[in-house]
């Protein structure tokens, strides 16, 4: 059926890598646990090393506010992100969040603050979420192994997520593009939504086709999904783009189902803010209005491509109870 | 081409005109000019007769607003529409937004203050806006003439609106579905937004077919979705529900652009306000999490149908200074 | 009693006005009528000459969304701001919101798009507003006589006013500031909230001893704020500043009643947005963290003596069906 | 000075214990370490024991989003509070948010995703905030001891926090008032806010005489307000009182600091949302606007007390690296 991504309407060139790391600085990392009834993990993006003593402006939006996110409230205010981000299953958002908190505090000696983002789907179909297998060991070592190179599918926090009934997790895309000079925006998702009949890819609403037996009968699980640009953009504009999001997402078939938290968070590495500002007036450079319809068109391809690797990538996997979802690649066949 | 919707994926049955109408109590009528340069007018939609007396339990939701509708404020604040809703031009907003509290003052003797909905879109490349063609007689006339059978296509305020490079403007269906007994949800949608080589139906990018030239190079112009239910159900699910709607039109190709002002309101006819509550504390009734992906799955089928119905019944239409939009069933040939 | 405004806890100085045409190049103009029961008007803030062509960031907040102001959706949305702002009764919306068009219109050659702000309170105990007194000349009178020098209390927008159970209207009072250089802000208020007995001046609550008996038993009526300054900001630091404007306000007295629709708009001299973009990324200056106090600080000190201000300056006025309001100053006697 | 709170113009009866445990069914309970640099704890707030199976319905606002509270995103999505209420300081978030989900998932066997609500302030003035002194023990113990009565003060999470330079922490107060029939509502707030020369007690501005030296020279801290009643009212006008409490705190001085994360979170005990519906369509009780007022005042002085009381009751402190903060009794003697 699909075994790879030919859409002959894109837009915009695939970045070198097709990953959200094609946005330089940008690296992801994944630890997980793998045992029968434990399939879960963490993946953390670290957007920049010293990103306590210089926040990126960055922007969030919630599609569906049935998630347990934290972070976003100070995003919100303050325009800026100062940790690593965080995936994870829902239970294990505590744990991800203190565990951020002591890295933060550990490499910056001054700080008394810290907003960590972590963000979270619901795995428990495959995994036992109940008993906590996400320790914070999980979160130094996805960290310290962050690359530019990272796996896709049924890894790192993406282990046991379940994506229109098949196997999903982790995904990722990039576009290049020019605004006036050229710029990279790339997506990384956590998938965990959708139905199996609505399971859409470039338009082949291939999911119909699918869906004799669907393991999840409701549309529950959620969706996050993390934006990286270099393009200087402020974060009324990002917000803007992370609006954008639910094309890619409804292009592949997404409901934005009642129990499915749906969130988009962005961030742009080109503009960036001290934690202690040498000045009472700085200049930061922004997108003027007639680019944007660039940006807004490059992430939802991303989106909508990344979606789909997260399907591509993922493996079948068993877990909790005995319970097996499917790949894609093997319902495909 | 597409000369019906035969959707084979449709899960929800069809109300009876397939218009918002379906919904007991709502009419909606039309006014407009066509003459040369002129081409636009106002619709109405009438939610119930004695709408200031007893308000109807309402919510809105923008998904970009790059847009001038009024009322707004007051709908996020109380949760209730107590007036008509009439759509027009954009800059005819003043004009029937004062026709509309005319009306009003007229038929409520003890009125002082009143929270009148103006929608609107920009008709400007096919109609000459400057020259304000639009008057509180045609909102009059709309209002008077309103009926549960109307007119779809290029007719009313979508005179002169182009959708995805086509002629555009008013597009209606409905749906029936259950929750605990039968309810109906309608769609009406006042389209002007996308580009041409964006359109989708049914998931076939016919767009792609047809992006020879386009007459709109960017993706400006608005698109109004305007829901209706007599499911009884609060203003925080309605605001839910008009979140999915950017689902429905995203499957017909709508990318968000930023120039395009798109804005979403939804009423139910089964909760109303008193303007003078009789008691302190009253009860109200809402739909109960687990039947909400009911109501959000039929409204995205209905916004998805409403979005194809504008193109379908629009005629090709020739106005300011000379400028031709086709129609969707010529071009389709 | 507190017939001058002498706050001993004053942190910043008062601009030579003391009014919000502090702020170099904005000017404020009324127009109204005062016979028999026809007591109201239009206020009309120009900001800038060619707002259109060299738009102002700017920022706005709902405090209590009981309301019918226009234009916020777009405010939102793009962070500018792009006509004068008009404002008037709750009645007059959309006359005001015409009149403002056609006199951008008028203006602008290539406009095919505008997004009036009109803003307003229902003066309809002192006028009788469904006879809708205001005419678009009243709003192009306003606008051609905007000066520097303008008359507060009960004058135009303002002439019907009741502010805490005494004649309110217009108020205004600006402050000079700090950050890096020197900078101005100023507050606009049109004042027609509160009850007598919840007055306070300078943190005396004279109120308690003037509320024998009060005209308006509920607390209805609302209050605009508009804040100026000339500090570049951006949009996100000016929603700031507007949020602290309820400081200022509940300072004074208010308790932000049901029935009291209370908005602020803020905007900045210091960043204009062009219509057309000359560069795909442009810069803008924003205020940093460290100094964003002293802009607080100095708007709710703003906020609170313009409402002062808006009661010290109005007269008596008898109105509809021969109700009297009190002066503030013969009341104090 | 004011050793007692005696407001002249109150206007609603205080409740039997002017505690927000008042309200029927809420405990409170502390766990707090004292000794050298660790002056820190927890708060828990339980509102029902099986909160969990019937959610209550709950809102929640934020005044200025510089702080790390979590679980706000659900609450504004669904409406719903469905643990209890932890607060704690900045940096042990992740800790009582895990030991909050563990608890749950050990008293509710099919529990499987759950949204604990965590609400902070920072304490590492008195504090040595990067040791993490808070353990999920505490959680527990804090959870366990819950009761009717509490103390308030420098205790629980309120151990090391600043309030207008003086200590403070938890303070509470409650209101009786009629909307039908009689009904409570509560604050229960934890302070770490101000600036000394701001502090206004009952309109006396006694923070001016007290304000010679002050031990933090910015407006930095937070506070966090949460409001709990037993009349049954919507998500809708919960948020509306929320939206209040800023009269509340603004009437004792606060100034809402760029650093200050001020967020508030209300619920009532009477509308309660069953984890499994058993209907499609439900009835739920609301208050009608003509009595939303009472709320609203009733609210406004619940805070401002509340504030008072955790001056009132704080002992001094000394902490981290020997630095005392001054008791408000000792200071206005």
């Amino acid at each position: 059926m699909h075994d790879r991504w030919i859409n002959p309407a894109q837009e915009y060139q695939t970045g070198p890598r097709n990953l959200i790391t094609d946005v330089p600085g940008v690296r992801v990392g994944h630890a997980d646990v793998r045992r029968g009834g434990a399939q879960t993990g963490v993946t953390v993006l670290l957007p920049r090393p010293d990103i306590f003593e210089n926040k990126l402006v960055a922007a969030c939006h919630v599609i569906n506010g049935f998630g347990k996110s934290t972070g976003l409230v100070q995003i919100e205010e303050l325009g800026t992100l100062e940790t690593p981000i965080a995936l994870t299953n829902t239970l294990a958002v505590g744990t991800c969040w203190q565990a951020l908190a002591r890295r933060m505090v550990r490499d910056n000696p001054q700080l008394r603050s810290v907003n960590p983002v972590v963000m979270e789907c619901n795995d428990s179909t495959l995994n036992d979420i109940r008993a906590f297998h996400v320790t914070g060991d999980m979160l130094d070592a996805a960290s310290d192994g962050a690359d530019v190179e990272f796996a896709q599918g049924a890894v790192g926090a993406g282990r046991g997520m379940i994506c229109h009934g098949l196997s999903g997790g982790i995904g990722s895309a990039s576009r290049v593009f020019k605004a006036g000079k050229q710029y990279t925006i790339g997506a990384l998702v956590l998938t965990n939504h959708g139905l199996l009949r609505d399971l859409t890819v470039l338009g082949d609403p291939v999911g119909r086709r699918l869906a004799q037996e669907e393991v999840k009968q409701t549309d529950q699980g959620s969706v996050i999904v993390i934006l990286a640009t270099d393009v200087p953009v402020s974060t009324r504009n990002l917000k803007r783009i992370c609006k954008r999001a639910v094309v890619g997402l409804g292009r592949s078939g997404a409901r934005i189902g009642h129990g499915s938290g749906e969130i988009v968070l962005a961030f742009t590495t080109a503009n960036t803010v001290p934690h202690q500002a040498p000045e009472a007036v700085f200049t930061a450079r922004d997108v003027a209005d007639a680019h944007m319809d660039t940006l807004f068109r490059a992430a939802i391809e991303c989106v909508e491509e990344a979606v789909f690797n997260s399907l591509l990538y993922a493996e079948a996997v068993t877990g909790f109870e005995g319970r097996t979802v499917r790949a894609y690649r093997d319902a495909c066949r």
